[in-house]
């Protein structure tokens, strides 16, 4: 098997088919692109979980593990609480990486203002890095709750940041001697690795779901913007229509995907939030999520069909309902 | 830092001290020696969560990692309802193994008669072997949550099944070889296999617990038998007494450790349930797990004072109050 994420034809063979019981309290259970699980719990209340894992360079791991949970739980509308953690340390692992990891989980857990209540910490012989992984649990009103699958045709579909953020933070900080030998200047390096600090959605989505003014959320990971929203189309059972010359790219994901050819779209994008928003509230959805700093464009809408089309800056338009493999993984496997 | 769980200095230095937020909703966060969080969600009710990570042989892993997860939510007196499940594969793998851990992982659920509601898998660079992390989530009535800190001076301790009988069976399946040339014969070597199919103490725990037989209940891991009294002890800010001739001690496991020379009092032991039970009580809870086809003995008592006294058979006694090395550690070093 390939190196990353299940693709879905496995995942659904060997894993969303092998579930143990089918529980009625499950609202939403693993299902492709649904971000995190809802459970009713009674009282008008549901809970929702997710858990994910992180292997990143040590300087981030442990930051990064707890605002990618949260911005699962985020999505949903709900506000993060309580961390599980299981770090794993390779053999040989001094204190110093422990030192390293738990002072970032404390800040980031402080950052998303919830606590990390439980977990496991262990050296395992059989690992060459550390491994954090992170569930996140939160409670929110039942009628509350957002799903990736509540897109609804008409719909106004609205990106926030730029396309392949996270992947461009990646690869300036992994690849920084090719993007240096393709031209790349030190500056843009240094500034896409500063994109790193722009991963949580949390204030945006949780503001936006706050309003009632989102009918679907996705944080867009593993083949990038693209493929969070062929995630939403699915799960929506509806169509997607975007105009490329409305996507966000950032001038230094410009620059570097330029250099390296490869499609930013198509480019892991944790920070970015896809909402989809009711037509007559996208005016007052813009104006919160710029309030907070946040650039946001609308990109597009919800249309009757499937799959997502983009309608390219030639008036040409390119389908896509197949999972998108990441470009982040040819980089890998081309020049890692 | 050694292999394994990481020590208590190192935990509470490193971990328990950077735990984001302070959560007043947080009734039992991390500590030394207790088994799951617990959280109060209102309405007299809370949500009881807990995460282990199991690197095992690929036959066991899947079905281990539920029902190891289960465990420390059973003995909280909380039946598991929902699980995450993170499944790591080393590159290479083929789907086989995925099949594999998936089938079991079903299996598991189904026997605790709780679902899967999502988790993460994928092939990861930079690992040898599989890695399955659970979390298990359950929610209970406030005043019924078991902790391991609720021992009462005069309480009687029960134990069930034998101890190090989780040891006895990695022993028999990862030192085969080194167990045939000490003279242990095939038949003792297959029966401790068989001891997996024993490790999970959920009938026994959530059947004392509904009964409101118990004060405290622990699932003793790393450190046998003895570190889970240590830790009870230590959550209960009491002591506790025991007598050795009166600890369960399989016939496999006295053959296997004899030919090893390491004490079974202080090798893993997931599947041995250790309740305190208010002496009142007593005939009742050992009748209702000897109904459920268990071994159960008295072993002794909680007393004042702290650490665990364990009287030998010849009247001498050994005192415990540190965190104890487990066994099959030091077989690792010498033999792994």
């Amino acid at each position: 098997m390939k190196v990353g994420k299940l693709p879905p034809s496995l995942l659904l063979k060997y894993v969303l088919s092998r579930l143990g019981i089918s529980d009625p309290a499950v609202i939403m259970g693993p299902r492709l692109g649904e971000d995190a699980a809802i459970i009713d719990i009674g009282g008008g209340r549901v809970l929702v979980i997710h858990s994910d894992p992180i292997t990143e360079a040590i300087e981030r791991i442990g930051w990064l593990a707890i605002h990618v949970a949260s911005n699962d739980l985020a999505v949903r509308g709900v506000k993060p609480r309580w961390f599980l953690v299981t770090i794993l340390l390779p053999q040989g692992a001094d204190v110093g990486v422990l030192d390293e990891i738990t002072k970032q989980l404390d800040r980031a857990a402080k950052e998303v203002g919830a606590m990390i209540v439980g977990g496991h910490t262990e050296v395992s012989p059989g690992i060459e890095k550390p491994i954090v992984i992170v569930s996140a649990a939160g409670i929110c009103d039942k009628d509350k709750v957002v799903m990736t699958s509540g897109a609804r045709v008409g719909d106004v579909v609205i990106m926030t940041k730029g396309a392949g953020i996270e992947g461009t933070a990646i690869i300036a900080s992994d690849f920084k001697e090719l993007l240096l030998s393709k031209g790349v200047s030190t500056d843009v390096i240094e500034r896409a690795q500063g994109f790193f600090n722009e991963i949580s959605v949390l204030p945006e989505a949780l503001a936006l779901s706050r309003e009632g003014l989102v009918t679907s959320m996705h944080d867009p990971t593993e083949g990038g913007l693209l493929n969070g929203l062929i995630e939403i189309a699915l799960a929506s059972g509806k169509g997607i229509k975007v105009f490329e010359e409305r996507v966000i790219v950032r001038e230094e994901t410009k620059v570097i995907t330029k250099a390296l050819s490869i499609d930013p779209l198509k480019l892991i994008s944790s920070g970015t939030l896809i909402a989809t928003v009711p037509r007559n509230l996208v005016d007052r959805a813009v104006s919160i999520i710029k309030g907070l700093g946040i650039s946001a464009s609308v990109i597009g809408e919800v249309v009757h069909g499937k799959g997502v089309t983009v309608v390219r800056r030639d008036g040409s338009s390119a389908y896509y309902e197949e999972f998108i493999e990441d470009e982040i993984g040819r980089l890998w496997e081309a020049y890692g």
